[in-house]
């Protein structure tokens, strides 16, 4: 059995693992789990999958949930919870699907105990992939990763040479509002843009898909995972997400991932790679789909992207503004605090008003993430 | 520096093998060429490539190459000269570019030499697929697919399990045909048949992609080259050819193989498996393409499809009637004596007639060919 643990069981790619584990539930053993402030899901999680340590993000939730639960399990809170649960559960593999940088900590504790990574929390190698990485490699781990794209692109690398890879492409589907030009783009609700195409998604990322920072944190994860440079990496528009990625070789020979779009395929092969096993998903039909569709990727509609590549390409500390700033923008955007538009916009200033740091360390990086934080929350 | 030997030079495959290995000089020498009657190409290719030894399919031809070519190359003719440049030139690499079924005895003369085959000549599988791919099993010779919807099953089955396959797709553009309805097929000419929309080949593959027994024929030869049962393989339409085939896995994720219709990147791949080098080929864009398009198999509109995989669910000698009596309807209808549909009628009627051996030997074989052969012809 192997025993897994999860940072942010109560999102949607938590609860989605949780589908996966209870599919196979000869291979898989739930040690750990943490969730934010959903006391009722996790405590019914806690209760169907029996890990031992459990963590909320408060105090106060922490308390609530040890009242409705078995004295035996372990419940915490807070970031200490969140490394006691990573790294301190026996966990053969974590699967980090937190939202935000705040899962770093965590994550970077899980490596340092030896632990195998299923990814999904993006913004932990877009704000600090530098770290991250040589972290892993030190220790002789591997990160898997679950998002889709990341996915693909790892599966399209099974037995292939690193060095034959000419280029990757990560297809975007363009997110809910793909088809309003920029000048539509002023009026848009927030319900709006919670509404995405092909993707049952969570709220911070399917704002991020709208705004396409969602696949700048895209190819800054790529960059790092898949030790390919800003220039092999290309973003094609692919409305029907369906293709989720594919990679180039040097002899004009591309090999892409395809399925419905369901991210149980992703999550689960992270968890039984290099193996596969069946998932509980819907079988795959090319015919069902009938066309998929391609166009090149418009930076001036979408200058997000624009910025993640400019920001990857200078490096350092550029990234870690990037994203902190953009965590803020979106959760003032979620509150109606500003525009759809705005969102860019604070981007922009943001890093406009940010020297990058080379090679910055931990505390650094935390320094940079509290400092573009509160800058963001300014303008 | 790899030895190559060529058998079917002057073809379509055979002329875009030299030109990769014109393109990597470096990389590959050849040491045999065989050609058919084209006597004036095939002695410019010697003069070009310096093999030590050729071969015709004539002697008059054999002995017209020999006044134009030095005294040092041996120049010989038949199926013995064609065994000779397969298995006695000391070659890494035997490429089988021939077509139709006579290319049987020197690709297994190849196999027993210890020789890896480079395989295009599918026909050698539909007609004697358990003696080939047990002789390579018992010599431990790889058989390395050049079609390119068998090369790109290959290359996405890099590095996977495959016992993890659930199926593989074969995609089919359609050929030139693909927009009749079988009332128009009435009256079609030669020239619109030898017509193809994607690829440019040879005259006989391009009738039998119009009849869909290509299909067929490469329906049996993934049998044979990937041990999958006739239910693992579907056929798919999918009129653009740019995913040249791809493998669904128990998980419901599939893989693919994607380019432009260039038969240079397969052949290429043969070649330097499992390494990848540069293709003298044009970059693969999918935004230029813009669209693919996907639709089920028309088993009413092209039933040699439907004959191909019961001849291949009957096994032993019914595939190799399968493929000798097309071969000789696709000669009748080049030179004018039948109707395109009379090709399918032909088949069936060939087919109705035979009562298949179970595990045929070689001498049964080359009986049974023979014998569809004649039928096929007096039909």
């Amino acid at each position: 059995m192997k025993k897994i643990s999860i940072l942010g069981s109560t999102g949607s790619i938590g609860t989605q693992t949780l589908d996966v584990i209870a599919y196979h539930p000869e291979q898989y053993e739930v040690v750990g789990l943490s969730g934010g402030t959903n006391v009722p899901l996790l405590v019914e999680q806690v209760l169907q999958f029996r890990p031992q340590t459990v963590s909320l993000s408060t105090k106060e939730a922490a308390e609530q949930a040890a009242s409705l639960l078995p004295s035996d399990i372990k419940v915490l809170h807070g970031e200490e919870g969140l490394i006691e649960t990573a790294a301190g559960t026996g966990a053969d593999c974590v699967v980090t699907a937190l939202v935000g940088s705040r899962g770093l900590r965590s994550t970077l504790a899980a490596i340092d105990a030896g632990i195998t990574i299923g990814l999904a929390n993006k913004e932990t190698l877009v704000t600090a992939g530098h770290l991250v990485m040589n972290r892993a490699r030190e220790k002789g781990v591997s990160i898997l990763p679950i998002d889709s794209e990341h996915s693909a692109i790892f599966q399209c690398l099974n037995g292939e040479d690193r060095g034959a890879v000419q280029k990757i492409i990560l297809t975007a589907s363009g997110g809910s509002f793909r088809d309003k030009t920029r000048e539509e783009l002023d009026g848009v609700t927030v319900e709006q843009a919670l509404n995405h195409p092909n993707w049952s998604m969570g709220a911070k990322i399917t704002i991020d898909s709208a705004t396409m920072v969602n696949k700048g944190l895209e190819v800054i994860e790529a960059h790092w995972l898949f030790d390919v440079s800003y220039d092999q990496i290309e973003v094609l528009i692919h409305p029907e997400s369906i293709i989720h990625s594919y990679v180039e070789f040097v002899d004009n020979s591309s090999i892409a991932q395809l399925g419905w779009p369901d991210m149980r395929v992703p999550i689960q092969y992270a968890l039984t790679y290099p193996q596969r096993f069946v998932t509980p998903t819907k079988p795959f039909r090319l015919a069902e789909v009938g066309k998929l569709q391609f166009r090149e990727m418009d930076y001036e509609r979408y200058p997000c992207l624009r910025m993640a590549f400019e920001c990857g390409r200078k490096g350092g500390s550029a990234t870690t503004v990037f994203n902190a700033a953009n965590e803020v923008a979106v959760a003032r955007f979620l509150r109606g605090e500003i525009t759809f538009l705005e969102i860019e916009r604070i981007l922009e200033k943001v890093l406009e008003r940010h020297q990058p740091i080379v090679l910055p360390d931990l505390q650094a990086i935390e320094e940079t993430d509290t400092w573009a934080r509160a800058v963001a929350e300014s303008i």
